[in-house]
């Protein structure tokens, strides 16, 4: 059973509301079941990631987007395409080091945390941390390695949230020995 | 910190296949988590009553949705707006029974088994359970109390998903002692 080739033609616009509680109901799963805000921070990272290797198929069949020709053009889709379409926003590109290597997104809000408020006990989570995984994941399948970490969040009283990524390297894709 | 006051002109239109998948991270962790299909299935209700009892106040805010005269108008506001905002689908209602308590959201897609297969050791597990929980959740804080449960479920090899809604009682309202 798959629903794989449907899914192009079946596309479902849909408010976030829905998806913002469902996610606070994942997360606050994730606090009952590690013992620390790190180990949580972790497993969402891990989680998003899974959800970027798959999400990417998607992406490039509903966007028609072809092969970056550089790190500053996949950012630029990153920004414009991929969160309008995933999340109904479009971060703004910006921070970028002089080698062209790192850039900031920022968020001027983050549907993932609306209806939230972060309690004292969890001083450390990282709540939409699920997101740098499904960046790292997604890009990973282009060939693209990247590092991608909150470096401000607005639900930890920062005026924005910001999202750090940084170009690690390219990746070779494998071919299984023997094929060609 | 409180978001409430923007978010009626704050919403964000979203493709759902992003909420699609991080719902399978929710479940996958869930079946990690619990023994067995019947336990998930009632977290999955229990988060999604958690869902519904404040999910009702951004719907009632955001679609002008006044009281309904009766539960066939009730069934039509969840098929025709609710699950329209939040899913992107319109149900059909179906199946009323004649006396005009039990009816059937008929779900010709789910946006939430896109991607999915079920695993053939989890034939008990009713993976978008959240939905009931939700359905619930929201009616009993418009003080109606009913029994929600999937009858066919297009993930178990049902030619459609179908969602069976009882009303059971309206639920007085307690008004604090001395109020008036």
């Amino acid at each position: 059973m798959s629903r794989q080739s449907n899914r192009t033609t079946d596309s479902k616009k849909m408010n976030s509301e829905l998806f913002t509680l469902t996610y606070g109901a994942l997360v606050t799963q994730l606090c009952k079941d590690y013992e620390n805000d790190e180990e949580v921070n972790k497993q969402l990272d891990k989680m998003g990631y899974n959800i970027g290797v798959r999400l990417i198929e998607d992406f490039l069949a509903r966007s028609s987007v072809g092969r970056c020709q550089d790190f500053r053009e996949t950012a630029d889709v990153i920004a414009k395409v991929a969160f309008k379409m995933y999340l109904g926003i479009t971060p703004s590109v910006t921070n970028w080091s002089p080698a062209g290597d790192e850039f900031s997104l920022i968020l001027e809000s983050n549907p993932l945390v609306d209806f939230v408020e972060l309690p004292d006990n969890h001083s450390s989570l990282v709540y939409s941390n699920l997101l740098c995984g499904v960046l790292r994941g997604a890009l990973e399948m282009v060939q693209m390695a990247v590092d991608v970490k909150f470096a401000q969040d607005s639900l930890r009283g920062d005026n924005v949230t910001e999202i750090r990524m940084k170009f690690i390297k390219r990746i070779e894709e494998n071919l299984p020995a023997g094929d060609e």
